[in-house]
């Protein structure tokens, strides 16, 4: 199998596995015990959380709360923040964001979407202008999704804190973390990230806060775990697992990144341009490229790549219940674009002959279903 | 090690931990994939669903929802079922209810606490007396969590439907399910439990609902996982691990338990009475045993003990930042015996040697204690 929907999710790092066993077989104590065996947890909890703070922020300025998901990270910062007058963010969203604040009107918080480019990278003179001093929250995905583009969140959170220093700014950094060089401004007061998307398991992301920031309020709460942030025992062998993938992944991220974009230029270069439309920008991330196939059906296609060995997604495997994409529909395409769509998504693991592969798999597949509509 | 600590986390069954891995490193597709891969992981969601739901209710009546954890779906009942008037539990709750519970004057929502009695077991009566026609909530835990006592749940939840047939009913029941022969009622419209109590792993719950109970919110919101009411990709892994823990629990669950209760009366027995303090009654779930070393500090204890190669609890693990626990304090006891609490709590891994060799080691701990006091 040539799995390219690791924008979905990623197959487990072996080394995270292991570091998932050791916590689940023999250091499984509730970190919460005050023997030896559960401090060595608490310690270890340590440890994760100020490498995966550090690889992105300063912890003089920052912390970090582990939750069970980034769609958890997202909804408690909105939650919280959110609170009156108006809220802003873009229609290039991840669901968890997109739709936690459709649901902000019966909280009495007006939701305001800002346009997106055809690439997907929101239009940020169009976001700033939408800010206004009735503004509580504004959230900015880093790498959309489903396009791979990227938005500068630095730029835009400063241009929106000169509008308005008290709102809150909130970037949902799913796809950035651990494949694109960052790190956290003073302007950013809340980032989302996830473990399963670079390598860790599923069932545990963070939540990283400027320290000066005093908005977030306790989203699930009972034990007093994560500082009274996130109460439930910890999920102890997910955090080691999101550790070790962190640590795997920072290690190599700017050689990583700049192989996967000459593979993503590579697939594209071999796809065939009589069928395949490009929606991906080049300035995107190096993990996602998004195509149409136009008058095609991506769902169809993407079953048939599954069985001839290939997996692809069609847009956010977390939306998948509707016929095609909310965001690729928000880039401006018609309906013809918008059902060809596939998305290839990679992890440092793909290699050069799974592209090329893949490749040959994608044309032959597409042109048979071309002479079949 | 003998580890008597499993009311705080259980040591994951071998056969949850293989379930696990197969979910991680070969299934390890994202649910919502369209692709033959996600959906064959969507189809082990539902037998786990199934099966666990089974396990304790009609799934003509009732429906369940994953969670990350029974403290999130505690938070999920709570916070959806109590907007106004006032709601009832029991000072005998575990944190995830009681914290949540004392949040909810914020909401406008007055918060009403039934006295316990010394086993820790509600005052039923009490309980009662204190719904009245603005009750929207009543929240009775199912086995007390640091003292093993069991509330009759289904006499109690009809009582309180009798009384105000619009209540919504609450149990927590993360000690009692895998571990008590029982049915949820009509009359309970809610239930919360746990995978890592009972040989899942840490990161997965669930909330069982009455289908004709309509006021559950969503908690998480996003991709619409869940019947939208727990977006976020399903922690796929933990909740197969779940699903076998929960397989091999119940297929044993009389014989374990009449067991265990043996060994808890040996334990008992054994340990030295002219130290230690009973407060588990015998009526109570067979997989808790609290004493009191009156005179002594339990936290002490408990480190000694864990040196010694025997981990105890004392107390619930979730707060363990109090110095006692305010649950024996509900309970009735004295500053002299809420210092002396351990709790030790069984798995039907336990053998008789252990309890035995367990017995002689806690004894010997405390008097060698008690001629240092």
């Amino acid at each position: 199998m040539i799995y390219l929907d690791n924008a979905a999710t990623t197959r487990p790092l072996s080394g995270a596995v292991a570091e998932a066993e050791r916590y689940l077989t023999e250091e499984y104590f509730n970190p919460s015990a005050r023997y030896h065996g559960g401090a060595e947890v608490s310690r270890m909890l340590s440890r994760a959380r100020d490498f995966l703070l550090r690889a992105v922020a300063d912890p003089a300025d920052f912390e970090l709360i582990f939750t069970s998901c980034g769609t958890e990270a997202d909804n408690q910062a909105i939650f919280s923040a959110a609170r009156r007058g108006n809220a802003v963010t873009t229609a290039g969203e991840h669901a968890a964001v997109f739709e936690s604040y459709k649901t902000l009107k019966n909280r009495g918080v007006e939701p305001r979407f800002a346009p997106i480019r055809a690439d997907g990278s929101v239009d940020a003179d169009a976001l700033v202008s939408l800010v206004d001093e009735k503004t509580t929250l504004v959230s900015v995905v880093h790498v959309n999704n489903e396009t791979g583009a990227v938005n500068d969140i630095a730029a835009i959170a400063k241009r929106v804190k000169a509008k308005n220093p008290r709102a809150v700014f909130l970037s949902d950094g799913v796809q950035a973390f651990g494949k694109l060089p960052f790190r956290l401004t003073k302007e950013i007061d809340f980032y989302a990230v996830s473990a399963h998307k670079i390598g860790g398991i599923k069932g545990t992301g963070a939540l990283i806060r400027r320290k000066g920031c005093t908005v977030l309020a306790p989203y699930v709460i009972g034990g007093g775990q994560e500082s009274g942030m996130r109460s439930g025992t910890e999920n102890t062998f997910g955090i080691a697992a999101f550790f070790h993938a962190a640590e795997e992944k920072f290690s190599s991220l700017r050689v990583d990144g700049e192989r996967l974009k000459g593979y993503r230029e590579q697939l594209w270069e071999m796809l065939d341009h009589s069928i395949f439309t490009r929606i991906s920008p080049e300035n995107g991330s190096p993990y996602i490229l998004t195509v149409s196939a136009k008058g095609l059906r991506g769902e169809i296609l993407q079953r048939e790549l599954w069985d001839r060995g290939v997996a692809v997604g069609t847009g956010s495997a977390c939306s998948s219940k509707k016929p095609f994409s909310r965001v690729i529909e928000a880039c401006g395409y018609g309906e013809d674009t918008l059902y060809g769509v596939i998305r290839m998504s990679f992890s440092p693991a793909t290699t050069e002959q799974e592209i090329r592969n893949a490749a040959q798999t994608i044309n032959a597949c597409a042109r048979e279903r071309k002479e079949n509509v």
